[in-house]
């Protein structure tokens, strides 16, 4: 794990880990990792149900065109595949949170990189937290502006922007941030998409280069189709949201979750709404 | 380094490091670090001259307002500017680079953070490559659209935008990216400051919310000012950009770097020109 830039130099290069100086040459590979320095790096969030892996698939098959997006080479996505398995059967936990991220390597700190540079990869099976009472009553949220970047089609490394919209969302008790671009419509939540029922129709945001392509919205979408809805894929203004009949979030985690109050409106009659309750049944059969 | 969170636990919680499976609670604290799963820290970058650090006060200033933006606490920057100090007295480097980040800190990973968590900090102090033959001939550019986040007042390790912008001037033979709005104008460089000479004046982009506020800029400026040439704080469009009489780049590790070639065009005479030359000079009197 020791970074190999040791060499016959004259002068000294020179780390400070927290309280710890040593020589650069010395240095753990894990804190020069251009995940840290650049948020370098690709992943993906996938859980079980029942001690079922859901859509395994997509998210490898996501993941690899995050890694071509970004250029990085080197990662067998059949090795992942194993790996997830692996580390999901010796977890022995039936509803898992199973995050993944690859990162272009580890290298003395640089915009441009080595073409041979060995990507590194860090894997993670957690415990689900229990949200039931989020998916029965429903949740809170509010806007933020969406200050991302402008290529969130792409699942990267650079979340700043959502950690501090879910922050400001959250000393308002709300559980997740919904993002508004600078038109006033809405792209998506902080980490989450973003749904609306109107007039019996499912409306969501267009899939453009300000979205993620979640894969829980296509099952959704899938959803939705099956139960004889409209779906209008077409951004909702922040004063169209409001006025919504109903809305919700859905995300990987905690697959569709009702949205109740928006700032400080009450969405319908302030409990999960019917077509949000038939979409939350159907998804629950694709997973079961 | 180890996280404190093996507990009295009945499932197993696991992490996969490259091709290491282990126990979640014995995961490196280094392999937690927001840093990495969110791009959750804020940095700096100063230089050496001749073993003078230089403008090593306002570095501090501009780390601290990072920190507030992010909310990032827990942060002593007077400690910090004796880690400095004490790094580079070690490294005994005559012309080093100065890098050093803080990250909210290390937990299992979840976009809310605890407010004990403690930061994790880290400093590097390196060789200064040898840029003369840039300095001296000058260096060719090229255009990318701006796709960082819509908050590049604050000094963040989101730079993903940046590395994927730098990579495509790489593949032009260009030193730098320089980075166009949606609007058709240029904000900065994906790790400079841009300007031009129009007309005997010097043009740069204002300081908004797109904008890094560079300390390289400032001086950049206040060398302008003291010879008399007009500042005019407007954003330049990428066609007046092509046409300028002169062009320049300034980042902390070179300072001023004259532009010669901007995409397919040569700029004025194909050699830094006459002003930039004279700023050059002037900032030389700053630092030595």
């Amino acid at each position: 794990m020791k970074q190999n830039n040791c060499g016959a130099r004259t002068i000294m290069e020179i780390l400070i880990i927290n309280d710890q100086i040593l020589p650069l040459c010395d240095a753990p590979s894990a804190c020069l990792d251009r995940g840290t320095f650049f948020g370098d790096g690709v992943y993906e969030v996938l859980r079980s149900y029942n001690g079922k892996i859901f859509a395994l698939k997509e998210h490898l098959e996501r993941f690899s065109q995050s890694l071509a997006a970004v250029e990085i080479t080197g990662i067998d996505v059949e090795q992942i595949r194993q790996r997830v398995l692996q580390a999901y059967a010796a977890a022995g936990i039936s509803n898992a949170r199973i995050y993944f991220h690859a990162t272009r390597g580890s290298a003395p700190r640089e915009h441009s990189w080595d073409s041979n540079l060995k990507p590194n990869f860090l894997l993670m099976v957690t415990q689900l937290s229990d949200e039931t009472e989020h998916k029965t009553k429903g949740i809170a949220v509010s806007a933020h502006p969406d200050w991302r970047w402008k290529r969130c089609d792409i699942k990267s490394l650079n979340l700043l922007a959502n950690v501090l919209a879910r922050r400001q969302a959250a000393k308002k008790s709300c559980a997740e941030a919904i993002l508004v671009d600078d038109q006033g419509l809405i792209t998506e939540g902080a980490s989450s998409a973003f749904f609306a029922i109107i007039d019996g129709r499912l409306q969501t945001a267009p899939l453009t280069a300000n979205i993620l392509p979640s894969i829980t919205r296509k099952y959704v979408i899938k959803a939705a189709a099956e139960l004889g809805l409209e779906i209008v894929r077409n951004s909702l203004s922040y004063k169209q949201a409001l006025e919504a009949d109903e809305l919700f979030i859905a995300a990987t985690t905690q697959d569709i979750v009702p949205v109740v109050h928006f700032d400080d409106k009450t969405i319908g009659t302030g409990r999960p709404g019917k077509a949000t309750l038939l979409l939350m049944e159907k998804f629950r059969s694709y997973v079961l």
